[in-house]
């Protein structure tokens, strides 16, 4: 949890209404047992995102940060399954926003364009080849 | 398309039975409009993998490879979404194997325990910050 919790990146898995997968990078922070990621793109263009159509068709989202060299004595991974919304409460995303701008500088110098996404963490697991 | 040929892992999501997205990271290697990669896990093990399971029930799956750093205008990805199915011939297992053992070292020295899955590319996509 704590290399999920500091990984600068992680991918995202959600599922269209017919089943097939859909995997994007995303950045993110991470407060108790809540994952938050914006999205960047403008309102207009957001209404169309595949993510978000996934996410409000079948909230159940997987969510994975790992590290990877050629030693593959090194490798980890962490994956997070959850279950994903689009935050509506105002001051809620405020909070996320404020929480994503701590971790990143594009944050901190520009707010989001998009929505903020909360995902509640259901299930944590994790593998290390060490 | 050369970037995620490239790429020294990648990111597969799978949808198991209830429509629940599983991702893992996966090594890999590309001929032609087919990813292969090898299961690593011992046989007996192989039977109750995840990923296994998944594609025999949804054979749709999303592959995506992505670079990272702090500074954006430097990040891209490369999504192929395909067809995933467990490679039952002999010959063709060897063949993935054999390019599987090209790009890794790891599997030159040891033969993966487990099965050799092919992904048909259905469908590449990709983005890049710059």
């Amino acid at each position: 949890m704590q290399r999920l919790f500091n990984s600068r990146v992680a991918h995202l898995a959600t599922v269209d209404e017919e089943g097939r997968p859909h995997i994007v990078p995303i950045v993110f922070a991470i407060q108790k047992d809540t994952l938050y990621f914006a999205v960047d793109e403008k309102p207009k263009k957001t209404r169309n995102l595949q993510r978000l159509k996934n996410i409000a068709a079948n909230p159940a989202v997987s969510v994975l940060a790992d590290y990877y060299e050629d030693d593959w004595s090194k490798l980890w991974w962490v994956r997070a399954d959850g279950t994903a919304r689009v935050i509506t409460d105002k001051e809620e995303a405020e909070r996320a926003t404020e929480l994503l701008a701590g971790k990143y500088e594009q944050h901190r110098r520009a707010k989001p364009a998009g929505p903020v996404v909360a995902i509640h963490l259901d299930r944590v697991t994790g593998w290390s080849g060490a």
